[in-house]
């Protein structure tokens, strides 16, 4: 009755009895460097699930576009059905992880202004960095939905970066991906929104409050999520 | 009275008694995979330097302002100082070499549009491939200079593209350089226009006449340079 549709590194989607909403169940993996580090955290799951729950009704209520519906288990939520269009879809306040290593910036410069970066979904590829001419030449999305993309991407840091801030922590860098709505063809915000994709840094102690504790080894991920969830008022 | 003033991987740069002038001597080094293969071919100097005069000569007669003076010998020729812009332009026409492997395309794929990439200028980076956005952070050049990188170099591709064709010769891709005239300001073609900077292919046996062949193994650089050479009627 209900299909397994994809599985991905951090989720299963499953089809529901209505063609246009799919249930997503948040697992309990953890993988970085492409899926050459991987570990299985128990609870992370639940966490994550928790997150991007609170995060996808607060952009909900400020008018972004996207595939959530509601949260029905611990480990599950509904979304609407999307094609999900092959392009990460980063924006970066402060200079960390990959950019900085690629530019040789110091982690933690600040940029002159948020940047929007377009990574080709390709797993086998390593994700690469791709330009816009890129993305038209691979048909990944029309001019259109690039700006959509652009523009969302943008009203999505801004939202964020004031809605971290209200609980002391940086909202350095964030991986957005889109989907076109199988009903009406919209392209809407999809996957999650999660410590697993922004970088977080509390404010004032710098501490990650992000996937890195695991990509670096320096802490324990579920703690560091579990605080995050508590300050976001989880 | 005449002081080495940058010695790069195929080139050195010499001052001259003008300080508007420099001399650019050719060496036979061959270097490949930003350093990583590296032979001296006797003769390969000599080649791009009368390549590289031919081709300045022909884009000053299409109207590129470009900073070469004049080929002073078998090795060495006279150019306008310039501070180079640290950013690689590279042009394509066909998917190829880094572009190929890094995007999953096959190689000699046609590209919808010729695609204008700039990579910083930094080898102990690899060179990365950046987006006009990077190109601001890091102040590499204005947003008018980036207008003038893009559009001159369109331009070229088109100029290259005719005249290559000419010779039955397909152009591939290409890198160019650019700097600020030291005297003037305005921003110049700079660097060489070689088949160390090309790829070109024979239109009707596919044979490579450029740096490939020692990349790859797949031929003798020199004769590769030279059969080059003497079709353009050098």
């Amino acid at each position: 009755m209900t299909d397994l549709l994809y599985e991905g590194k951090a989720k299963r989607i499953y089809s529901t009895d209505k063609t246009e909403v799919l249930r997503v169940a948040y697992k309990d993996d953890a993988t970085a460097y492409n899926g050459e580090k991987h570990a299985i955290l128990t609870g992370k799951g639940k966490l994550n699930n928790a997150i991007s729950t609170i995060i996808f009704e607060m952009l909900t209520n400020a008018g972004v576009d996207n595939h959530f519906i509601e949260r029905i288990s611990e480990t599950e939520q509904l979304v609407k059905a999307v094609s999900i269009i092959p392009i990460e879809v980063v924006v970066r306040n402060l200079a960390a992880g990959s950019m900085a290593k690629r530019l040789g910036l110091e982690e933690g410069r600040p940029l002159k202004q948020p940047i929007v970066e377009f990574y080709y979904k390709r797993d086998d590829l390593g994700d690469p960095l791709i330009t816009v001419d890129h993305v038209y030449d691979l048909e990944l999305a029309t001019p259109e939905e690039v700006e959509t993309l652009q523009s969302n991407a943008l009203k999505v840091n801004d939202i964020l970066t004031n809605y971290f801030s209200g609980f002391n922590i940086k909202l350095v860098d964030f991986k957005l991906e889109f989907g076109r709505s199988k009903e009406t063809g919209e392209v809407l915000l999809a996957d999650e929104v999660s410590p697993d994709t922004c970088r977080l840094w509390d404010k004032t102690t710098g501490e990650r409050l992000d996937k890195d504790v695991f990509r670096r080894n320096i802490g324990n991920l579920q703690d560091a999520y579990g605080k995050l969830l508590e300050r976001i008022g989880g």
